[in-house]
């Protein structure tokens, strides 16, 4: 099978298509805080979009900003607010929802925690869902939580392990966080993709597995995640292209290895940098020295986001009441 | 509701009745290593057996030693090997049976943690039996692995999330591992308890719940545990009879206090402290200032005889030449 | 030697002593929000206070609160206003003091960790202290952090490192935090003392070391604390305590072993239950089941409070800029 | 300053160097288990060796082992008998020697947290040795273990730490762990180097501090480390080169950027690709998925190699009686 680059941003792929090819797919911008927060819908609308992006149809928001991975508290108070109107516009819920949150991922790999870590962070009441008086009952929605591990740990199946127990509480919407593998360096931990098309979990740093979507589990999945490392073949051919747009204003255009490269498909050009490194490096990730208190960060603005959604005007410390 | 001392040892209980009331129970005792390591099998017969210890029909050994808590790596050898042998005595493995391993506990409470620090050890193989070649297929059952967290982080019943998994994955045993509730200090992290007749999740340190057996799961469940808390009026309650104890040789056994609290029940002592403590010191348990330390040695010892009864002369490394 | 009740707190033993014994000691009380948040100052003043407390000269402020261990954000920051207060006030801090902040204790073991936490959150500036411009200079103290560990782990006096470190750094203060004893279940985490007079590190959960202060150290010392657990046979007294208050208003008053115990000063009694504890439960100490959240609030009670006092309107965010 | 490839390991600027270079310098190299393990001792040996290898003059002993970052126990047990005989080598510890190891590195970043991890298993015993009975004496050295943290996280230099703590307990030896930088990809948790030279802290994955050695502490350091990260540029130009390798069999051998790649010194080509990346991923690193258990894999064998060369024939359980 051939290697080519692999990213889980509709964004991405949507940038690489000509306009002829984007016939069946919609993309809007938004900007705030003088373009550092930059909000992509892309809307794949037919069989015609999906050949295209080879994504399934549906809604795609992509939040670029490199806020994200700073210490910049006021400026994820902005993209938490951002975010949890955009899971506000993906859902569809009644008061009496039942919501899984899903975490994906292996809590023992710092970049692949993002899930799990921001399950520990969700503000869980479908077991006190009985006990929560009315007057506070229209903005608390019944919401369970869970971190499935992977297979390496428990010898099964993620989507085995979740589609047993969606049967056994039906929910009414899955929300599954994961992280996601990106195309380009700069995407790391500068962006979160939410979409109403489901997952595949692991698709960030270990292998695709079954695919978690309304197909699998019977209820919609709202799939939310960030590019947190990217394949060290990636890193190489970023900077592959950096050199050569360097020396594309040189005299070096004209000759034969300029040409060659420039003249190669990135998934040519990727497919021989990841057998060069192969398999020596294969196996090796880039992430920032940092990665520890980046994805702390990234934590607080996802469950803060998907808390403020789910229930709206409440606060931990109003739910611990009725514990 | 009365509070009554807690314990999940049957052999506690077993050690209160009177000769009488051990009709329908029989309980044969071994020794090792000069009376260090203690087996104790409790077998609840019949109606009348069950009656008696308030526990359901079935086979639970104990091992007791203080070696378990202390740094002793040769006799926790021992220990190993004498309880994966148990665990075997009590199981009809088959070359193809499959095990659900599951370490109930709240992996954010030190002394709760067991349960799922034991997964972490156990080695599953469920995902790969498919590529493990003939020769030592003999020697390695098809396992999986998982730690469902507790009520309070997911919002869900133990017992509905193990339900679930069990449905899907349809496995021959069930092995829960969690920690227990002791009615003696003495007890904390010196006895594994071992039986064929499923578990209560949260009964070491927090309420009763769904109860884990062939009846509600629909395979044979064995429960592993080991006392690694008491809640302080246990504590208070054990150290008045040793002051009764000391006070009995003395010329104060005439008084009317002695003969007030020498002549309650047990029941009746605890529930008196218990009421005395609510509610300051409710919520208080007892545990050794090494905690950490020693749930890592209970951890391995559980772990390695669980290993060993399910994948008999194969190691880690043998495995993983086939991941 | 005999063993008695061990407390840290100076306000325990004050509560002990007769309008007599307190000769040489100052108490004030201050309240807050309705007597939920209770601040005492006792200032031990000469060498009589210093003989009948046992502790020396100085200033001993004790904040108490059962906020303090609950998820009660607003109230947290209530206190957190109060201590930094207090803080200032024990402090003469100049603009160009340097400050050496000393977290003690052993951060394997949960309530021992208090220390350690604390300082993972302490704004640190005196690596960057040149680059500071001028206009934020006024509101930021050079300050140093460090928590040297115990002896268990690091084969050296915990006062030996600090007094290394001292040596080499020259800070104007210490400020050392420890997790301390109490002679009463109740006052577990929700009581902070701050004193002016030093710190004898371990005796929260270990043996009393090498004492951190003026006379050890050569600069002033700064103690802040929190006691996070108390050793069984505190519980066992408190209890047995309560249970002769009961028994105060029945008949058994006037039986032999009533006044046998309610003759018995309150060390003798401790003496008792301490030895008939040992050497089974000797190692025991009880804590609330949810530790490791409480000590998570207590620490950022602490930190933030330590930073308000030595970097006045200054968030990490504005340090972070000149890093 | 001129970006330039940094390696810590001395046997790669060997290998870089001509035979004339060479002079000054002694290579000499030993195999085991059918060259899976190749230790090289590389002999610095006097001004002009520290001129061509800008190494000081001492003794650096490499071993190269892909066997490290694998789980594969009989191995390892190998490599730490060889490991310990080269500590021993490199020292001359005297029956009343004391010894103290650091541990350099951040411990909240995981590639960088190998020092501090070493710490936490390294047996200490200079708080016990007065107690240590004469038949086992012989075998016992007085050694204290320490993790100094780093500036960010403490405000002050890592030298000045250890300068203070050495010039209290005054020990004969400091042995300094640390993770080093490595020019090349391959070099990944499978080298150790150790050498009687000292250590620059921080040189792994951070910038250069105040060197620990005996011109700056007084004794004598033996520093052992392990390079766990490169960074991108380095894994970029890794590749380049194997890109280059590739084309040289090819016809674009004669084109212009073939030949200016070629042409460029490996430090040249390394700041072309370091000032590409930048600012966008000069921060970044490369290491493997798997980082957080080959962590663990390397802390065990340099814990082992140094507790049996110190306390040679003793083990934990012999120490823990005297406890």
């Amino acid at each position: 099978m051939k290697n080519t680059i692999r990213t889980d941003i509709a964004l991405e792929i949507a940038q690489n298509l000509s306009k002829e090819e984007l016939k069946g797919v919609d993309v809007i911008e938004e900007n705030y805080e003088d373009n550092n927060i930059i909000i992509t819908t892309v809307n794949i609308k037919d069989k015609q979009g999906e050949e295209k992006t080879g994504k399934p149809k549906g809604t795609y928001i992509t939040i670029e900003s490199s806020y994200m991975k700073e210490n910049e508290i006021a400026k994820h108070e902005e993209i938490i607010k951002i975010l949890s109107s955009k899971i506000t516009t993906l859902m569809d819920i009644k008061k009496d929802s039942v919501i899984l949150v899903v975490g994906l991922g292996n809590w023992n790999v710092t970049p692949d925690a993002l899930g799990p870590k921001v399950i520990s962070k969700v503000l869980v009441t479908r077991h006190i869902s009985a006990d929560i008086p009315e007057d506070i009952d229209e903005s608390v929605r019944s919401v369970a939580a869970f971190s499935p591990g992977v297979m390496g740990i428990t010898g099964m199946e993620t989507g085995e392990i979740i589609q047993g127990i969606v049967e056994k509480i039906k929910p009414d919407y899955v929300i599954a966080i994961d992280a996601l593998a990106a195309g380009k360096t700069s995407r790391i931990n500068t962006t979160i993709q939410i979409s109403d098309t489901g997952v595949c979990p692991g698709s960030g740093v270990g292998n695709n597995r079954m695919e978690l979507s309304k197909k699998t589990l019977g209820v919609p999945v709202i799939a939310m995640g960030v590019p947190t490392v990217v394949d060290a073949a990636t890193l190489v051919n970023d900077t592959l292209d950096l050199i050569l747009e360097t020396l594309i204003n040189t005299a070096t255009k004209s000759t034969a290895l300029y040409q060659l490269l420039a003249n190669m498909t990135d998934d040519d050009k990727y497919e021989l940098i990841y057998r060069i490194l192969t398999p020596d490096s294969g196996n090796l990730f880039v992430t920032p020295k940092e990665v520890d208190s980046i994805i702390d960060r990234l934590t607080n603005i996802i469950a803060n986001a998907i808390n403020i959604s789910l229930h709206p005007g409440i606060s931990k410390s109003d739910i611990n009441k009725y514990i």
